[in-house]
């Protein structure tokens, strides 16, 4: 089955508290966007890559590519008011009976298992998702008050969240729900269920200068 | 009130794959666990500080603080066979109505301001446990399969977990139970409510290689 990687970079920079959105910032001396792009690359260097960005970012993002010589070749998409309808303009460009891997752009340090993980489960069983246990005790929010939740049983969600491209795609057809908070409830609401494969510990989302500074660290230690 | 500062390092360093117990290895140039008992201290230069080590680390830890220079004033109590063993024995040394600050000995980068936000809490409600909202997506792994939970009613649990001592202590003279995964459930047992208050994101836990290496990168934006 042919592959894809749809790779989501809608954000407009200003949580990091910077004029530059955080997808163009630098990690290790190129745009995280284009560090992102690059892992996907290395897992599978016939792999499609679709980039979804805000348009007024498309000028940008060209200077961008000729100032760091960047040569993967990859289709841009559109990005919407939403990540939902930004996800799906980009699926409009995947072919049917593909695999599709759908991956946050600000998340440069996904390991090459992690996605590989991933392709090779959704291929058997139509979706996979990478997931880490909590490393900390977890509790819940009541009406009254909290509890502890047993944390053997949680995982925290990660992307790339790879799926069958026809049944991502069929999903997507529906109208937009506020309680979609990731790709895996958008195909779960369509009865499928979902498959938790083992993500890595690194794949941090940058949404805090922080974040940079830890990615900065922790790059040279993922492969 | 009296305030005390309870260190528990109970750590013999298998997981950190190094002879060294992690809470001795170094962080900006000195032991994890003295950079965890300066955070109290530069809150509080009058805080009780009692730090909880296994009997055979005690000859070393005097030679750290021959070799450190370290001046800090503090009583050490014997760890046991488990967590709760040490607390327990910690907890020998502190006096009734005073507040008492149970703190992992590998959380170097709590801030000054979750320790004060959470004595300030404990002295009204008589517990206060700081804690942050995930990041990520969250799902329960269920019999059958897995589902969502809301994140916004999720909380990930962090030390320092300040208690009145009397209510601490009476909650310590049960006997142990394997569901206790930190102190805050250990209370819970007798019946009192959990107070949750506003941690830092940056307060890891130092568990594994990739941790110290992060810590290192964010020790100097802590305060």
């Amino acid at each position: 089955m042919d592959r894809y990687a749809l790779i989501v970079a809608g954000g407009a920079g200003r949580r990091m508290g910077s004029a530059i959105p955080k997808q163009f910032l630098e990690l290790a001396g190129k745009p995280v966007l284009m560090r992102t792009a690059e892992r996907f690359y290395s897992f599978d260097p016939s792999i499609r890559i679709i980039i979804v960005l805000p348009r007024d970012q498309f000028t940008y993002w060209n200077e961008l590519i000729i100032l760091h010589s960047f040569s993967l070749s990859h289709s841009l998409a559109e990005g919407g008011p939403s990540r939902f309808e930004s996800v799906r303009n980009g699926l409009a460009l995947v072919e049917d009976d593909s695999l599709v891997a759908i991956h946050d752009g600000v998340r440069p340090l996904v390991s090459t298992t992690t996605i590989e993980n991933c392709f090779e489960a959704a291929a058997t069983y139509g979706n996979a998702i990478p997931s880490v246990n909590p490393a900390d005790s977890v509790r819940l929010m009541t009406g009254a008050g909290n509890m502890p939740l047993n944390r053997q049983f949680l995982r925290l969600i990660q992307t790339p969240q790879v799926f069958n491209s026809s049944l991502i795609k069929r999903a997507y057809a529906t109208e937009f729900n506020p309680e979609f908070t990731d790709d895996a409830m958008v195909l779960e609401k369509t009865g499928e269920e979902i498959r938790l494969v083992e993500g890595n510990r690194e794949n941090i989302k940058i949404t805090n200068p922080e974040d940079l500074i830890i990615a900065e660290t922790l790059f040279s230690s993922v492969s």
